[in-house]
């Protein structure tokens, strides 16, 4: 029989029809011998009735949970009607019924509450994929590429792919190899990023691309990354930073409006990654909610207080209400300061027009007004190097902001990160390190040359509520800015020949100017569908520990396959 | 400056506007002083004209073959027009000229028009995709993808993506690995294709699913095979071979409407295997045109033939015309014939209504009308063993159609083959092998069970003037039919274990009914753009060997990298 409906679909309107559906039993409830069935597909649910002495009441007495059937009933009227779901008006009488496939009692329930461990839902994924807020992950993913796609395939942009097997050259992350069976000891590597491959396209003239591309890493794992995941990754020719925002600004404008039905505002705001730094303490500032850094330097130079003595800076955070703050939360935060290299964690309170707190002693007559405070204000202070002042006050912003409730998670606020520098030292290994990634072009290549560390990057990121959600940049198109960029790296001549040999001959054939962006769609996905896990918007997940659960991936292999590949395993 | 138009919009309704365009130097003519230049982009070909004593004139000296440039011009009407190309009435008179980007005499010459060897093409991919042809062939392949994806999404199909990490579980083909760092001594394999994955979708309830998927086998290549390919991967729930022909169907001949412009005829004509291999030689039949294998078993059985003495069948093939079939043509055909194991190649001619050729002296008096044979005709015969017989007369088809100019390569022939074997015997292992892949439904368990040799598939293909471009079942959804076929195929239970014990394991949860298919991308768009080779359809394919000649993958890598891996590498 062919399903005449979903399960989502019948109304009053549809009294007296026959009809036929299929899916899964969901619950069954013998009430006063009348067996009450909800089926489940994935569209929703439909109350069947099915009747004592009737045709299908010996079939639906051995009905358990997860059984799939297939029904033909009639459409009626139900006496109690329940309002929470768009079938709640009418019930299906049955007038036949199959069991298509049963079901062992599964090792959790099906349904959008869940107490079962991580563990168990990874490696139960097909059942923890059948609950329906999981499988609406899901769907909005689908809606939510299909979308992306659409804008930009409507701009002109190819979707073309790039190969999986590739080759390895490590700048940054770790590469996973796959080992060669033809030439025994060499190995493909699969790709960190198509990058490479999306500027070639440019060189060959496509002028723009996209591609929903798979990226691998081969990092220590931490909660929001997965050993493989998806980017929307674009690239176009003949185009400069504005055209990059348009673009981008326009995918997200539609995919909020298609998928969520919400307006965002476009142009989004800009803001250099010096004042991110400086006000957020971050280079991906959640926007929703002020809790600005301030620098008070000045104000304390004057006094002489052991704590701060000869630190480079002193900021703090003011926040407007104190009464949360007991001496156990200051206690946590300053562990939490601690635990993102802030040297340690002073507080000054305003109360009845005074200051108050553990500096109180050494500041003498200063007033709450020296330090643009009122009364009842409570601010925090972290004295130490610039960075380590930053990155620990970025820190307890969130928590404060958390503990204050500021964060409102209706919101969506995008906010362009621009003006990178180019490099970054790395003081342990005595070399640059591109901050993007070596193919971002200098904003003045001359700059890079005579004084690599104040080189600009002409970059972008695309941060959303404070998530890092795509970065971008215009690229070197001339073999000469690329061989200096290489050059500076560090890179050995050999080492540039022999594995980004071909990529700077092929510059050297007309290329265009060109550049480009990459979003991350899981965290796309998973801000738009307001979880917290990666995993729930990732079909098939692996652990923390780059582990399949249900699969069992990675596995023991047979011996004949390490015999045909010339490789030897293990410790 | 932006760009106004692309290099094939101008016409003379444009007359006097100031344009900018940017694109690709495609070549210089210096004509009376008047210097030319064909500026092209991926849209097509404008002509400049840079006067002496201009301001451009200058500049546009020094322009070679392949400089990226802007311009800005006026459009003017030409004096000589050039009606091959959409632009060709006008041409832009500039005003200003500036280079972006220089090149270097380039190793192959880009135009549709190359002598250029594979080699060199392969190495220099990104200029071999520069040629107008290359591109259309991967514009091509991009409307195709966005095609076959919207016919999917209409009907309700949701795309989800499945692990390029996964699980060794070779039964067939060779798995690509990867050394997992984590946990030394074990590895991921790369997916032959998302089989379990997309029916583990189906157990999970989605009900619908496609993905364009990269699939991945370790195989010695032939010519139309790479490493790394793309399936339009397809699944759906509650469904049976019916439905999927029609989903199949309306893909195609979406496809062909929107990207070709041509109306193909659906349904699809039906031959089940047993047909195509007695008729046509092959499971994968070229119907475009005839030749059909014709059985001659019992014709020749009363004559005492030498070549046919102790033969299980004689089967042949009739061509209408003898004429170009000289002795020497007939010799090629014959080792062809054996190349494919033919035992031998009999000929028998009809001249003035008498049979004539090798066989002749053995069967006297008879007449061409016993075999079916007109005046004119020539009858090819090979005798043998079925399988023999059949695999060779289909590969001397193949012959006698080019030989014969039969195949209309403006046709496009598409056809299901049904009714499939279940299971294949491998003598040489003593075993049977899963003829589609082992999750295949029988027709009938039982046969299965009592016969396996007998048992029958729920199984198709679709074909595509001669070539398998997809194919699919419906699955076993019970537990017991699955363990069932595990165990035919000769599988330990500790085999099936820790290869499929949690899929089998799936089963037992409600698993619905549920069938799908999968298409072979690079040979559709490979027939759809009548390129022979299926690397022009691949942006960066491997050579034969699996070689990427472009980036010189597979590469040694670090041995940092292995040491990390714990693997020893080598011969």
């Amino acid at each position: 029989m062919k399903r005449t409906h979903n399960n989502n679909q019948l109304t009053l309107a549809n009294l007296k029809e026959t009809v036929v559906l299929k899916g899964w039993v969901q619950k069954t409830r013998n009430l006063g011998g009348l067996l009450f069935i909800d089926l489940r597909d994935r569209f929703g649910i439909t109350q069947l009735v099915s009747r004592p002495q009737g045709p299908t009441y010996e079939t639906a007495l051995k009905l358990k949970s997860e059984y799939v059937i297939e029904v033909q009933g009639i459409v009626l009227e139900r006496e109690s009607k329940n309002k929470h779901v768009p079938t709640g008006d009418i019930e299906i009488d049955l007038v036949e019924l199959s069991i298509l496939s049963t079901s062992d009692t599964p090792p959790m329930i099906v349904s959008n509450q869940t107490d079962a461990l991580e563990e168990t839902r990874l490696k139960y994924r097909y059942l923890d994929l059948r609950r329906p807020v999981m499988q609406s992950f899901l769907i909005n993913r689908h809606h939510i590429v299909q979308s992306i796609r659409s804008t930009l395939v409507d701009d002109g942009f190819y979707e073309l792919e790039t190969p999986i097997l590739g080759k390895s050259t490590p700048e940054g992350a770790r590469d996973y190899l796959v080992p060669s069976r033809l030439y025994p000891g060499t190995f493909y590597a699969l790709p960190q990023s198509p990058q490479i491959y999306k500027q070639l396209f440019m060189i060959a003239g496509f002028e723009k691309y996209f591609q929903v591309a798979r990226c691998f890493r081969d990092e220590d794992l931490r909660a929001d990354r997965q050993p493989e995941f998806t980017q929307i990754d674009i690239e176009a020719s003949f185009v400069d930073e504005e055209d990059l925002y348009d673009i981008t600004e326009k995918i997200m404008r539609d995919v909020f409006k298609k998928v969520l039905g919400l307006e965002i505002k476009t142009p989004f705001p800009r803001m250099t990654y010096k004042t991110a730094i400086e006000t957020y303490g971050t280079d991906k500032p959640d926007t929703r909610y002020g809790l600005h850094l301030v620098d008070y330097t000045d104000q304390f130079k004057d006094y002489d207080i052991p704590l701060f003595a000869g630190k480079e800076t002193i900021r703090g955070i003011k926040v407007d209400d104190q009464s949360i703050f007991t001496r156990k939360v200051i206690d946590e935060l300053s562990a939490h300061v601690k635990k993102h290299h802030g040297d340690a964690l002073a507080t000054l309170k305003v109360n009845q027009g005074a200051l108050s707190g553990s500096l109180q002693k050494f500041i003498g007559e200063m007033t709450p007004d020296a330090l643009g405070l009122e009364e009842g204000n409570l601010l925090f202070l972290v004295p130490g190097t610039f960075d380590d002042v930053t990155q620990s006050l970025g820190a307890l912003r969130t928590q404060l902001a958390e503990k204050l409730s500021l964060i409102d998670s209706n919101r969506f606020d995008f906010l362009w990160v621009t003006d990178w520098p180019l490099l970054e030292y790395d003081h342990d290994e005595q070399r640059f390190y591109a901050r993007h990634h070596p193919f971002t072009a200098p904003d003045d290549p001359e700059v890079l040359k005579t004084s690599p560390i104040h080189a600009m990057a002409k970059a972008y990121d695309i941060v959303l509520n404070g998530y890092e959600i795509g970065g971008g940049s215009i690229r070197i198109h001339d073999q000469k800015t690329q061989s200096l960029m290489f050059e500076t790296l560090g890179l050995k001549d050999e080492d540039v020949r022999s594995r980004f040999g071909f990529f700077v001959d092929a510059l050297k054939y007309g290329t265009p100017p060109h550049g480009g962006i990459a979003l991350g769609l899981d965290r796309i996905v998973m801000l738009m569908t307001k979880t917290d896990n990666i995993k729930d918007v990732i079909a098939f997940p692996k652990t923390q520990s780059a582990k399949d659960l249900m699969m069992q991936a990675p596995s023991d292999v047979d011996q004949k396959q390490l015999t045909e590949l010339k490789i030897k395993a293990g410790e």
